[in-house]
């Protein structure tokens, strides 16, 4: 008896009640779309992801991918999966019908891969890496990239990676010393021999497809023969594994990373030129890659927060059912604290215990509140695809690594919940929470760390513009909490989240009247955590709102959503005030902290 | 270069300076030992630590237990680890001479105990398992039991376990259905005829010792042969793996579970008597099994908060190493946020950065904060022994339960945070991080859940005694907070600490005035997290005091500790009044959630 892992009434409100999806409708882009087909390509994916993902979830953990004679073997379940997808148009899904796709809005395809992800994250994280490296062959590519590259990824026959980090390059791209050296021109574009080491490369090799697509960061040398420094020498090149006229590439698979979880994603090691080097064709112009590799990267960020949400849902929903069905202990009764409780009454399912309900509501305020997060955000995206109104883009630039991290952060604490609600079995294998609690842990580390994030948000995206899209996120929130306020029983949440999106504001003010750039950083982690803490109230605080109406509703589900909302209010939000004390106070305890005091 | 796992000074420091374990031999059971004896001891320990237990840390996870023809194996490297430990003399470390032990102090055998568990948590499993039953049996064992079962633990010939829980009865042990049926009396006690399966039995079968002394709960049945309910009717037996007589007693495994991390402490399935009954001796009266066992799980209890706290000492020390190694990105300068840094310049080993200096800090203020609680807590252990006063036993009831808990909660924070500085390499198996935060997830369920601490903190340590135990707590806290008051740089932490403290009160107070037992516990978790909160930012404050006149200490080391104590006080104390939030306020939110809700 597994329930689906993501609450099917859920994900419908978000999508209908809460985001309108159907709006998007009347844009010209989506217009050949509806309710009907959106909710058709859910039901499909929800059906796809129990049949074919779901069936292999533990023993891709337990059979790692391994390295045999150069070559990447992986179980043959995740190719039947991957074919599956594609056989039934979704590696197509969020594609334009001139690259052979069907048009979805992004937040569609997104709400549609959280099925996959919640089933076996692993085993989609191969779609889902495609998807993005496609989309930047059709924005950045010429014709002829996009036909050789783009569309066999598109229709599911090919895989696409991202290699950008080397061994001494991962969070700080700017060193990267794979090196591109010009050729010439050909029809796909202008020509180079690349030679480097690439690590970290999810999907890096593989047997599940007869090609990959890798996009490949590398600087161009000057006239000199030296590498320019930083990022602005970086461009971005497709190298294939397999070349157009058949033969393989100058890509060697030089080793495999054996990781802690999420083992069903081979992560490689390349080496792209032992040979003499690897046939790249540039996409887009000299040094325009990190700038282009950011579109892949961005949109990677959001997908990743998104298989966080998915993975906190189903262990949810996991636990919940576990709690439903274990028998342990009694109910406190009376008024002794000790002797309440009947020895010969029968024993309750442990869902009976207030300390277990605590755990399922905190899991279900951090799932489905990381899922309204992402949801939000990828509908953000639409906007600015369809509209590219300047808010929409500001706020998508201003959420993205919230959205990016916060999921990771509070899913992967809903995750440690499902595993205390399951008790000792929860630590053994014989149950998936401790292997979703494993295949969570990668999320606060990939496509940028937590401590990359939160730089991201509070230099870049906060700092830097003076708080303008912050203002713009602001205005929203406020106008939420003015709606809220109306209601007896939102407003004194509505109050409160008022009062921490003041405390924000003065504590962002403070910092930009400071102006020390070199130390004004220091606890942007802290900041980043609590930021996401009031963003998610806000977003639960608007269900809220929309839930009150939303009068078609089970009323359980109703009550559920609107419970969970009262539970983050309750007992998460006023974590943010604390966690904005160190940042308030320009505390640099840790900053300053001399290397030898450790 | 591995530096040691946990920081001598440290542990000198907390010993010494701090606890005054020397004064500990003005009493009789310890007189023949000075600071000498202790560091011999301590030395000792940390070599055969390095020496036998580190060693195998890697394989014992890589190569898990089996079971094969109703036997046990593990790898042979664990087997040769406990001998040098036996030999060295500390299996008897803490025992009386004339059990043939070193008579040590509680604390000190605790603090040599943290290297073990630093360096191989799962094999220091088996020595301590095996100290805290034969303590049991020397308690309320008879002399000829003494004699026949415990003399040989402490000898480090064989091991010992206890035997609990049940498939059907976990935390709620008075379901358990083990039945013991009188045979008749013997040499060694009223002999029984044991029938029943025991559920995660650490060290429950192995092939590191020549026998295997269980300690068992049962129950007697009555007259009508029924088991009496509830707890009352539990007795104690030891069902030894091999009977006197060298033949094999009547217990078989049934099944191995096979855990996420801390694989080398072998975890059966153990059902007793299917050929008939296990012989067993009983141990104390009829029915004061579980106040018996007590005993055992309350030392079990802080010992397992010591394990939490060795990881995550070992985590903060590794992950310094790593952190001064790395090199990677450059410090944020000038005024520019994003175009401080020079691209042309080196690259700075990363915990120049200021983020990866928090992330050190706080598993610094963790993971000598828990490690400071527990062997305060070991200090009262001793108190308790050699002097019997009732605060001791008050005060040491009260930690118990946050000894356990909060280093497990927090340790396996500090873990989380060992990851994040290693980044994707630390996600991989190819270093240690990954192993000790999966290693140390199994404390916050083992020898009592999170929830269960909870329970047994609020409900029957502070509420049923209205709030006596708490307000001898709150005597020592204020006077620490009162010396801190007269130093400059500590003045302002003394006010948050009474502050904090107060406010905790006043919660007590008014769950006390409520006076409604049956919801009194509904949030007894996150006032768990409280508490410990603000007991280890006492216990940090009362180190900075002593660390003030530690004049003669390495002034790196002090002014680390002092640090630390102030990161604590900034950065983490912060969060005990948003964790109380929700208890000042009753919040029954989760507790009064319907079941159709979720």
């Amino acid at each position: 008896m597994t329930s689906e892992f993501i609450d099917p009434r859920d994900l419908d409100f978000l999508l209908h009640d809460w985001l309108g999806v159907e709006r998007l409708t009347r844009h010209a882009a989506y217009a050949d779309h509806s309710r009907d087909t959106f909710d058709a390509i859910l039901e499909l994916s929800r059906r796809l992801a129990a049949d074919h993902f779901a069936t292999h979830y533990k023993k891709a953990d337990r059979v790692e991918p391994v390295l045999a004679d150069g070559k990447v073997h992986v179980i043959p379940e995740i190719a039947a999966a991957i074919r599956a997808y594609a056989e039934a148009g979704l590696s197509a899904a969020s594609f334009a019908p001139e690259h052979g796709g069907l048009g979805l809005p992004h937040v569609v395809e997104a709400a549609a891969m959280a099925h996959f992800m919640a089933a076996n994250v692993a085993t989609a994280a191969y779609p889902m890496l495609t998807a993005g490296n496609a989309r930047v062959l059709v924005r950045f590519g010429t014709p002829a990239q996009i036909e050789a590259f783009a569309l066999p990824e598109i229709a599911g026959s090919w895989t696409g990676t991202m290699c950008l980090s080397e061994p001494q390059a991962g969070s700080s791209l700017g060193d990267i010393t794979t090196r591109a050296t010009f050729d010439a021109d050909d029809p796909l574009g202008p020509r180079y021999r690349l030679t480097g080491n690439k690590m970290w490369i999810s999907g890096g090799d593989h047997d599940i497809a007869p090609n990959i697509v890798h996009l490949v960061l590398a600087k161009i040398p000057g006239a000199d023969g030296a590498l320019p420094p930083g990022t602005a020498g970086i461009s971005l090149f497709i190298v294939p594994k397999i070349l157009p006229d058949g033969t393989r590439n100058d890509i060697a698979v030089a080793g495999l990373n054996h990781k802690m979880g999420y083992r069903g994603t081979t992560n490689c090691l390349l080496n792209f030129g032992e040979l003499g080097g690897a046939t790249g064709w540039r996409v887009g112009a000299a040094g325009q890659g990190l700038a282009i590799m950011f579109h892949m990267m961005n949109e990677a960020r959001i997908m990743i927060g998104l298989g966080a949400a998915a993975l906190a849902c189903r262990g949810y929903r996991q636990s919940l059912d576990y709690a439903r069905e274990r028998r342990q202990g009694r109910q406190v009764g009376g008024k002794d604290l000790a002797g309440g409780k009947n020895p010969a009454a029968p024993q309750v399912s442990i869902i009976a215990h207030a300390d277990v309900k605590r755990m399922l509501l905190a899991q279900k305020a951090f799932a489905e509140g990381a899922l309204a997060l992402v949801l939000y955000s990828a509908r953000l995206v639409d906007e600015d695809r369809v509209g590219g109104d300047a808010e929409s883009a500001a706020l998508l630039g201003l959420l993205t690594p919230v959205a990016k991290s916060w999921p990771s952060e509070f899913g992967l604490a809903a995750n440690d919940l499902a595993i205390q609600i399951h008790g000792g079995y929860g630590y053994t294998r014989d149950f998936d929470v401790e292997q979703i609690y494993r295949d969570n842990r990668l999320n606060p580390i990939h496509e940028g760390t937590h401590g990359i994030q939160a730089a991201d948000l509070l230099g870049r995206k906060i700092l830097r513009d003076k708080g303008a899209a912050l203002d713009l996120l602001g205005s929203r929130i406020i106008a939420s909490a003015g709606r809220a306020t109306l209601v007896d029983e939102l407003r004194p949440m509505a109050g409160r989240l008022l009062r921490d999106w003041a405390r924000l504001s003065d504590v962002v003010d403070a910092l930009l009247a400071r102006d020390d750039p070199a130390r004004a950083l220091d606890n942007a982690s802290p900041f980043l955590s609590a930021f996401g803490h009031i963003v998610v109230a806000w977003l639960w605080l608007d269900q809220a709102l929309v839930l009150r109406s939303a009068e078609g509703r089970d009323p359980a589900f109703r009550a559920g959503k609107l419970l969970a909302c009262r539970y983050f209010f309750a007992f998460e939000l006023p974590k943010a005030e604390a966690l904005l004390a160190p940042v308030a106070t320009f505390c640099d305890v840790a900053a300053t902290m001399p290397d030898a005091a450790f």
